[in-house]
């Protein structure tokens, strides 16, 4: 993954660029305009988020960003950060991405996601980015692309992808 | 990369594009330049691909396109295309975009994959654009997005993540 | 999913009941006296299923055995059963597990599936076992192993877990 | 459970337990008498399972069973135990159950995992009981089924899904 691209390749790419999921995150309209402060306070209860250290790093319509920093305390045997702290941050993303697009009265539960684990999580900073693919009526499909963050370079560490379902005032999940 | 967290959300999600996944596919060199021919006689070799009408769209570095065009033959109770013959086509292009970086002496198989079906599969034509993550010595990430094809218009129908392993002369497994 | 166990069933099965979800299946009812009625008629509509040459083996409550024989119609490049036929037969039984346990009003369909290929699918028959783990009010979790059977012998091939929505008279789903 | 096909009950289980992907763990053999010390050290190196207050309740060859205890310190918005937490436990222990098979010179590494998160993680307790299904040389294929413990009763609240990498001698992974 070191090469340099060059035009034809690029040129090829040009109108799957136009048709890739990314697209469609632009057309995302929330429907709740404190999507922001109601990310933020639900974040804060999250008592596994302030275990691990876990930031809210960015917050927009789709979009939701979270990081941690390594250290022991988040650990697998090798030294690295364990994948299951990876997946944390890497879940709650998704489901804040969705939670922003959700109206007020509608919370977010995760159904089941699905991982890869493409490099070891160590480095200054991992960095998850969870964003909505598409928004269903009661499922909502997102996907988090986690990054290690070493010297001020970014590399893709881990996939994960989400399947989140719209609760309205059931179980007591408001948030 | 580095997102201001106060512009608007177009300037938001311009550098996030930046940092996506779709960027890495640009950066693709095959190790066999000969990858374009070896990709379509193993195509052809897959008696389940003519068996769906499926048809080999695009072949570059790292990135494969296959089609089926909705049939009675290949649907399910509702009329709709069957979630097994999405999963044949989108798994045979990730698996295509993966052998596009082997070397020559290298073959692929799927160890697995997860696929989200997110609409029904109806149309005039229903396409399956599969491209690398990541690819490593054992294991390849790639993923594969599935798009309804209608009156010109494409619509996000299902998302599949698979692993590919690289295997070496063995099992039989020379494409 | 709350009855409890009787007798000589759960004797056999204590060993099983303390690990596994094997246990699980014993607690299953239907709330649908016709299920296999439905069920067949349904199967009988999938187009994909006789293209692949697909046979209902076996239809129970939370348990549906669907088997397709290797030929050169369903392979991928080696000769070996392609994935994506291995993954169709998988996904509809798990699919017809979960329909079985539906009152008459409600169908099902897969949202997502995840497969895991662990061995070539060859040899004289492709058995795959779909059965229900948990069955909720909108998403039900089942999971279909896949076998190869060979001589009189089974050797597992595949195991695939796939998460399936109830819907109710919409998008002409009825069965 | 009331419905039998033909035959009984214990008819229609005895030929599924034959077959089913339990069975297959009676058979595991570990190829190092010093695996449970091995695991026990490994565990312990895991600083993200003290953070959790994870313990190691059982370690048999293919087998690991993995507890922790609901606390807000590991919680999500709701205060059910975070899908996070659950996942971490859940990937360890199918991690230690493919490492209890792996000879003294080889180590794991979860390439990836998918999870259901079927119920609330509430309760006493949380126990993760993972399990070899297919060990492979390059690969191994492990389930882990999470349940809940409330008044000595246990309730499925998760399947989780791994695929194992072993790795030989490098990044420094020995255990």
């Amino acid at each position: 993954m070191s090469q340099a691209q060059d035009g034809s390749i690029a040129d090829n790419l040009r109108d799957f660029h136009d048709s890739t999921i990314v697209g469609a995150i632009m057309k995302h309209e929330t429907e709740n305009a404190g999507y922001e402060d109601r990310i933020r306070a639900s974040f804060a209860k999250q008592g596994l988020m302030a275990t691990l250290g876990a930031a809210l790093i960015k917050v927009a319509p789709g979009l939701v960003e979270i990081a941690i920093h390594p250290a022991p305390a988040i650990s697998q045997q090798h030294g690295f950060v364990h994948g299951g702290a990876v997946s944390a941050i890497a879940d709650s993303a998704a489901g804040y991405a969705a939670l922003s697009l959700m109206p007020p009265d509608r919370g977010v539960l995760t159904t089941e996601f699905k991982i890869n684990l493409v490099a070891p999580a160590a480095g200054d900073r991992i960095i998850a980015r969870g964003r909505v693919i598409k928004a269903g009526r009661t499922l909502t499909l997102a996907q988090t692309e986690v990054f290690a963050e070493s010297g001020g370079q970014e590399k893709l560490i881990a996939l994960l992808t989400a399947t989140m379902m719209a609760v309205e005032g059931r179980d007591g999940v408001s948030d």
